[in-house]
């Protein structure tokens, strides 16, 4: 499997943060090795996801304002594919197979209501979640499941200060070292 | 399969608008039947989700302000299990076998950060997605997928006014009757 990094377009400072942050989350925890938030610096986001990925471990990178057509055509320069997330694209089931034998690195845009139209045809896959209207942040959860064959459950976090151990009833954390 | 609902608990009008419309997207786009907010009401959000409903079709339901113990009770009384999403549970390939033989009608809670620590008690089953930091949306479509066995991405949706059409390249969407 290739190197898999998330680029989230659209976003604006302090309305999306929030929204953002859960974009972010979603990708460290579901197996991307990064995020890219395209055009708009973010240094609130940035900082609460270090802290995350500091505690709980993991190589998890993440940089704000890169411009996101310019990370595209960088992206593409380097020999890897687009997926673009969108309610309009080719349902996930149908595509999933062709994305996965590429096995090349993989940049997936994921956005807002504001996607510009351009996007769709710099994608390589355009893919749908469901056809419905859709949070990206599902869409992404569900992508990233697929295209890592359900392995992000194993996915291990080095050198982390603390980490949940798994309970059938209670919080349970566990300190490192 | 048993009927599924969402039970957003922790909601606060205006600050977490967004987040619980996206929890709201992904319930109704990945299968649930329906949502109730919990101990807040919200207009603006029940009116949102309404108006995605007329316009794409079915039947998902949405109500707030019902209280959160009194949600989990009655559910319980009539015969349902509770599914509790959070960080620290069991890891889902662990427990999706037993809760989906299990086959009853499902109520799946999340939450905040805030969530009252006797919802651990309560629940018939606390499930984690990955034991990192998560996002509650991300959580929700990946457990929605896991339990309704990849089938969400056939579920139809009658009776609406538009549908989008797959597509490899475009926005397609074509009005209806």
């Amino acid at each position: 499997m290739g190197k898999v990094i998330v680029l989230r377009i659209g976003h604006r400072f302090f309305r999306d943060s929030r929204v953002t942050t859960h974009v972010c989350l979603t990708a460290r925890a579901l197996g991307a090795d990064g995020i890219i938030i395209a055009d708009r610096h973010d240094k609130t986001v940035e900082s609460t996801i270090r802290e995350v990925a500091k505690r709980f471990g993991g190589d998890f990178s993440i940089e704000s304002g890169k411009p996101w057509r310019r990370t595209i055509l960088d992206w593409r320069d380097m020999g890897g594919k687009i997926v673009h997330l969108t309610a309009y694209g080719l349902k996930l089931p149908d595509v999933i197979q062709e994305i996965n034998e590429a096995d090349r690195d993989i940049l997936i845009v994921v956005g807002s209501e504001k996607m510009p139209g351009e996007v769709f045809k710099l994608a390589d896959w355009n893919v749908s979640i469901t056809s419905q209207p859709m949070s990206e942040v599902a869409a992404l959860a569900v992508f990233l499941d697929w295209h890592l064959e359900n392995h992000a459950f194993e996915k291990v976090f080095p050198r982390g200060e603390i980490r949940i151990v798994p309970s059938r009833g209670q919080k349970n954390i566990e300190r490192i070292g």
